[in-house]
């Protein structure tokens, strides 16, 4: 047995209702049938958390919601598990279909589909479920839902702005909490588990990373926290997040442990200087390659463009990882209610990193910070 | 940025060496080969860590291991990821292959692959990446692991035995010590925060789940852990586990709050001797499916065979959840070294449920548990 639900959130905003679910379904199957697809094929995930407020564990058990223009939603079911589903806050709106231990679940599902057909289908679907329906429906054709409607989840209404922002003020809350604490002779983890706490303790039910990446390890971007011990003189880079009232968050702010070198300060003013281009590039009608652009140009200018070697930035949801993409080709025009991150950073091997990161909203006429904490290199002990 | 990679083990066993990756990678090619298939594409998941030792966080991003009989192993990795890749355990073995945001992926492991052939692919793999995989490599067939190559992971050797054997003794030492706890007045929440707090205490890293269903819970085989409060007369079914040294634990234990009715006793003696029925029928050479026919017969035979809903269990490893699968129509033999649960349950719709469940390994002349606390009905406060 497996699955671990997200903990129930306490004193939250309203909780979508099923109107809300099945308003995002309509909505998805018109957009569906808009892009010339036959219809979507939703993997336990982020999708299926939108869409339906079910959030069960993604196993070899065949999950699938299937939407389809002018027919009811349905879910795809393991028996054991369709209590559960129909729990979900959206299970009024959906017709559950279950399956049993030892039957074939693709059977179930292909009587929901047609014979032929172009489906999107979630871009963390496993391969084992992929295979399994194009054994069963082979003239069916599949696209991942992120190049077929990259889109979907991207403009977020009101509810879901007041839930990203409130996820970002709990992050500040945390950055500004843990620049208190020793950093001198404790290790990363020990930071990064101080981090994790200071996010729960402000309402956080999900801690999804806590990077703590001190003197050369903050050379690379991915690090996470480790034994590495850190010292006077160090650069930290502190990159966090997680998921409140079922929303996410994600900064990024680098500090120094007592009087940084002059170097030090430049390439923090760089990126500093850099993140508010990338900041001031954010408007309606503006593509995403533009808050890219924007961001880089800073860093190449002043030459250290070879050093900055990841995208400025990706959406935030129901998952800290999602479109739209800041990244050179990404021609997709910005939209009020848009939310995404703006991380540029550059990383000296061998020496040090620095990145300095908000969650920006797309307005009316520009752009809005959900992080807002100082951007200035702050000195920690 | 995301991933999280699993807390590092000390006072453990010995580490696993890149010469043990290396011999496991070399395994799986020829195993592939053998199999008619020209290769093998693994994806980040229990697949690549049983593989090469590397743990990162599934994302949008390609990782892929690309391993083929006759070729040198090749992991397509981001850039920003490379270095920490690069650490892991079996990289010695491997050539790394990154690619920089803004580049197709598809082309680094296209490079990697025949133009025609069937390839292996990792149940867990994306369909995000699938699809980018066809979209290159059209002719190109795939299929998912479990269904070409079931048992690559399925025969544990000494030291995953030992691991296994110790993950066991760990979930055991946390049952005796949840007995002991109050059940009466309080939240199953709250029983499973003791339980996740008891595995991490006696070693685990990793609680995948900790199901504490009470009462009419307890006829839900999925319920987890909800905000009923245990009453004097709930028969409460306790299943949890998760990660030690990197290897599973999942054990069941049906306990009763006071004294028991003599319904809730014939029950819990009938999955007791399905669940001895199960394991008996354990050894080299029975059938997968013997297991779950020898553990349903009891319980069919009783009259209660509509309330056994699931199958009598599923392997373990460096996932709580893997091949070989004890269900009705899989006719695998069985093999020394093989490890699974063996789990029947009865779930009595709006009264309760009761589950047994012990770890198995197939050993020269029967079975051997890895879970050796009581079966007989805890009486708990």
């Amino acid at each position: 047995m497996t699955g671990t639900p997200a903990p129930p959130d306490t004193d939250g905003p309203a909780p979508f209702t099923a109107e809300d679910y099945a308003a995002r379904m309509r909505r998805a199957a018109e957009a569906a049938e808009a892009a010339g697809l036959a219809g979507l094929l939703i993997a336990p995930g982020p999708d299926l958390v939108w869409l339906t407020g079910y959030r069960p564990a993604e196993t070899e058990r065949l999950t699938l919601l299937v939407l389809r223009a002018g027919h009811d939603p349905a879910l795809v079911v393991p028996t054991l598990e369709a209590p559960d589903a129909a729990e979900a806050a959206g299970a009024p709106a959906l017709t559950l279909l279950d399956w049993t231990d030892g039957k074939d679940p693709y059977d179930a599902a292909a009587g929901l589909l047609g014979a032929r057909g172009r489906y999107g289908i979630s871009d963390n679907a496993w391969a084992l479920h992929l295979l399994g329906l194009r054994r069963r429906l082979p003239d069916v054709d599949h696209v991942a839902l992120t190049r077929a409607l990259p889109m979907l989840r991207a403009v977020k209404d009101a509810a879901e702005l007041d839930r990203l922002a409130a996820a970002g003020a709990a992050a500040d809350a945390a950055y500004e909490e843990i620049v208190k604490v020793p950093f001198d002779g404790r290790r990363e983890s020990e930071v990064a588990a101080d981090l994790a706490g200071l996010l729960r303790r402000f309402g956080h039910t999900q801690v999804d990373f806590t990077i703590v990446a001190s003197g050369p390890n903050g050379a690379n971007p991915h690090h996470e926290a480790g034994e590495r011990v850190i010292r006077r003189g160090d650069m930290v880079v502190l990159d966090f997040g997680g998921l409140k009232h079922g929303y996410g968050s994600d900064t990024s702010r680098t500090v120094h442990v007592g009087e940084p070198t002059d170097q030090e300060c430049e390439v923090h003013d760089l990126v500093r200087a850099a993140q508010e281009a990338g900041f001031r590039a954010v408007g309606p009608g503006a593509a995403c390659q533009d808050v890219d652009r924007a961001a880089r140009a800073v860093i190449d200018d002043a030459g250290y463009g070879e050093y900055f070697i990841h995208r400025t930035g990706h959406g935030i949801g129901v998952t800290t990882h999602e479109p739209p993409y800041m990244i050179e080709g990404e021609e997709q025009p910005l939209v009020p209610g848009m939310c995404f991150s703006v991380e540029p950073g550059i990383y000296l091997p061998g020496r040090f990193g620095v990145r300095i990161e908000d969650i920006v909203t797309v307005t009316e006429d520009g752009g809005r910070r959900l992080n807002n904490t100082s951007r200035e290199l702050a000195i920690v002990d």
